[in-house]
């Protein structure tokens, strides 16, 4: 079964579409969180980041500040968050890597449009030993380079 | 003044680097909100990802996706969220484009690591008219052809 950002693409399901190139097109998201919230979707139709082509991630990175300026151009917005959900517990909806530009109006000064309204997001930081790091990141390096 | 990442790639300050190639640095946040907790930086010095060149861009997209591979390697997570702020009301803190990659430790089965422990999100969706989605989308696309 095709996802349905693979069906979008195929044109089978309609979209409000803003960009598309041979490997990423990017649409309005229809339950946004404000306004111009958009996704960018690789053609590729893998689930998570993690598994893509480095063709679709360099065109995927490629597109995104494009899709960004635009964006920000047409609505007058200057904050934004970018977010990519990996897997059900970290608020992954649909099984095709998505990059979601959310616009965040908040201070009251932008755009005439509510306060607050965007991603909200929860910062509980934490701290690493430096014995720990220096073991995580070496582990990483080697993963890395495996 | 160089940003405090422009300094880390620099080595005048030190990090616990991951990754490194001729246009991208990865090393562990020094607060994480997860274990694992990484950041993906360009080595152009840019203060938003809208301002990004297309070469820095297209290396990070390319990046992410590698860093990412190591880190799930390394600590056995299997979700994750890549987020990217823009601006201080979208929670950004360092003026230096970086992407998060942060590991969701959840449902208790992965790991041993604490439970909800990573990013946490409030997602309240809205709604847009059609009629608004064309203009917008529209509006958008006329400024992605600019």
């Amino acid at each position: 079964m095709p996802s349905i950002f693979t069906r979008i693409i195929l044109r089978e399901i309609p979209c409000h579409e803003i960009y598309r190139d041979s490997h990423v097109i990017a649409f309005l998201d229809i339950a946004p969180l404000s306004f111009g919230h958009a996704l960018v979707v690789p053609v590729e139709e893998c689930e998570f980041l993690h598994e893509l082509s480095d063709k679709s991630a360099s065109a995927l990175g490629l597109a995104l500040p494009r899709v960004a300026r635009a964006v920000l151009a047409a609505t007058g917005a200057t904050s934004y968050n970018v977010l990519q959900n990996n897997g059900a517990t970290a608020h992954q909806a649909v099984p095709h890597v998505h990059f979601h530009i959310i616009p965040k109006y908040g201070g009251g000064s932008e755009s005439g449009r509510g306060s607050g309204e965007g991603l909200g997001i929860i910062w509980k930081s934490g701290q690493i030993a430096p014995a720990d790091a220096s073991k995580l990141s070496a582990k990483i390096r080697e993963c890395i380079g495996a």
